[in-house]
């Protein structure tokens, strides 16, 4: 893919009245046009209105990756733009932002595939290993006792496997095991044996060799085919890649997979409401083939097939987990830069601090969910943390 | 209404073939007709085998308070039924039992009000100031840490009111108030001032006179007449008397009365499938009109109104507060037979131990699901109990 250029910025004119109508829409979110606060926005290119409303969030990415406009505090403006529920104004003006905000409110998919191209994903491992924790964790940290990311991220795997009530001895599955740090946890603190599956070469090479000498096992395999049977399971930060057309297929293979009083935690970023497809400019520049699920999507998908044990938000804590992602990524930007064009790293910090703004404005959440084949015999207890 | 007979007892005749029927069913549960374990059955009237079959959950039950059977241990026996998913063999086998059993997994709702009629009625707080906890909460306790009723229902309080974060000089609306316990509580600990509110007028009087001296106000109102706005809200066990046509509504009630940054709290019992009503014989002897909701139904009438912060199942410890109930009632029906009948007490027995059975075999469920206008600014950290 050539990242050098946008495919839709061709054949953008100006028109003086969008630049109307959007002002007046980000003035409701108190967000001004080439004010001076942090969250303002400085428009360089005068054709940013008119993309915006036509091409919605694509148009407001891909003209920000252009450099047609800048913002000093993109997390904050975003989570202003989502709190002040601008979606709903424009909706009710009938305004064609609506269109646009609506999309917006589905941008959030920081999963662990990348899949922006071939070479891009090649040297994907380089720059995660910079951005993210020592364990490679590419999802929400859990942050109410940690003040670092590693602490936050090793709080996270305490949590899930306390939940789960690992055991010595246990078979434990691992659905979207990413770089393998989960697993190695898993199985070096917990004494239990893993399988953890990926559909990324990359990552599965990588976690082969990080969990080496440890009763894990990776797999380069698709969830479907998955046989055997688990005393856990859990899946962190890949459901949404599942996509709603298979959410009944993927409830009915854990069930399948799950031993009689075995538990199921899913570990997910949820949206507000219920849609069938992911945002344009994510899917185009970040994660091909992804939605955020709903709660009540996920809550039809298990119906009559798992049983709700616990379900935990705690999306405010990816604010602060892309944050220090964000951080990172702006410290290891020297030694990145000769991989990547400055479109890129454009691209790369408006990923990450819109995602940040929507987490802080609520807008998506982070669930833990607990589910069970037939309810817990005596009960299901969830750990005090 | 006349409890002296059932209504449905009339015009069953033996038909042999009906009892092997019935007996192969419950064999697949380990349950025995005549065995001598005590969650075997001891049938007493043949007539039993074709009026289950023919009248399911509400034959199974008329007949038990008819004295057609027995069984020493009735929890145990439905806890195994239910487990042993007889409703699903049942249907898989075609047999006419699936409406049946279907049926009795809808059976379990344990909520407030009390409506058989109204001499049933009026002596119902005789009743339940003997059955009941000081509090005199009539839903499901908080267990963990309690030894006692009166224990778990003040930890269960506690519960709810640390995940709202209640503060003094709050105002709080409880829908559904029933006795007033709650809304005593909340008062007398923490500072806040409370409207509740019931349908019922014995529950409305009772209250009034429990809270005099504290700034709560008791009114006798639907809850779709409520107006204002409250910092939190909570509602306790009276969700299974709303209905699935009134979900949506309920919900579109308690969004446009909180605070915007205000929480609510809905206890309530769930079921693991959704259904359109409740269990016949439960309608027609225990709670009129009343119905368990399954998670799929919740989300679905949140979506757009409100986010899910939290979503808690301890309906374990529902086996448990009913077992007590159980056995205060036992202890107290010396001084309360001569009110009742023998048969209000097998049926009332009935009751108290089938829900403790579909508790135990996690068919049922005890949710308390904490929600907010917008998602809790800031991020929601539920309480570590």
């Amino acid at each position: 893919m050539n990242l050098s250029k946008s495919s839709s910025e061709f054949n953008i004119t100006e028109k003086p009245r969008d630049r109307q109508r959007v002002e007046a829409l980000l003035e409701l979110a108190d967000i001004q046009v080439n004010g001076n606060r942090p969250w303002d926005i400085q428009v360089h290119d005068p054709r940013f209105f008119s993309r915006v409303l036509g091409q919605g969030t694509l148009g407001l990415g891909e003209s920000y990756m252009d450099g047609w406009w800048d913002c000093q505090a993109l997390d904050v403006m975003i989570a202003k733009a989502l709190r002040a529920r601008l979606d709903t104004a424009i909706r009710t003006s009938g305004d064609f932002l609506a269109v646009a905000w609506a999309r917006l409110k589905n941008m959030q998919s920081p999963a662990r595939a990348f899949h922006i191209g071939e070479h891009h994903y090649d040297i994907g491992n380089d720059l995660y290993s910079r951005m993210l924790d020592p364990l490679m964790m590419y999802s929400c940290g859990y942050w109410p006792d940690a003040e670092t990311l590693e602490q936050a991220q090793v709080a996270k795997l305490e949590l899930i496997f306390s939940k789960l009530g690992l055991q010595p001895g246990m078979k434990v599955l691992d659905i979207g095991c990413g770089w393998g740090g989960a697993a190695w946890y898993a199985a070096r603190h917990y004494g239990v044996e893993v399988t953890g599956i990926t559909v990324s070469k990359e990552q599965a090479a990588l976690a082969e060799a990080r969990c080496a000498g440890l009763p894990v096992e990776i797999r380069l395999q698709d969830y479907r085919e998955l046989e055997g049977r688990y005393d856990s399971v859990y899946s962190i930060g890949m459901f949404e890649h599942v996509g709603v057309k298979n959410y009944r297929t993927y409830m009915r293979v854990v069930s399948r997979l799950l031993a009689d009083d075995g538990l199921f935690l899913l570990h997910t970023i949820g949206g507000n409401t219920s849609v069938n497809k992911g945002d344009r400019w994510v899917e185009r520049y970040i994660f091909p083939n992804s939605m955020l699920p709903s709660s009540s999507q996920i809550a039809r998908a298990c119906e009559g097939l798992l049983v709700l044990e616990d379900w935990h938000n705690f999306g405010a804590d990816y604010d602060r987990t892309l944050l220090a992602w964000h951080t990172n990524f702006g410290r290891s930007w020297p030694e990145l830069k000769s991989q990547y064009n400055e479109r890129f790293c454009r691209m790369w910090n408006y990923y990450l601090l819109t995602n940040a703004g929507a987490f802080r404005a609520r807008d998506s959440q982070l669930w833990q969910i607990v589910l069970s084949p037939k309810g817990k015999e005596g009960g299901y207890r969830r750990p005090r943390r």
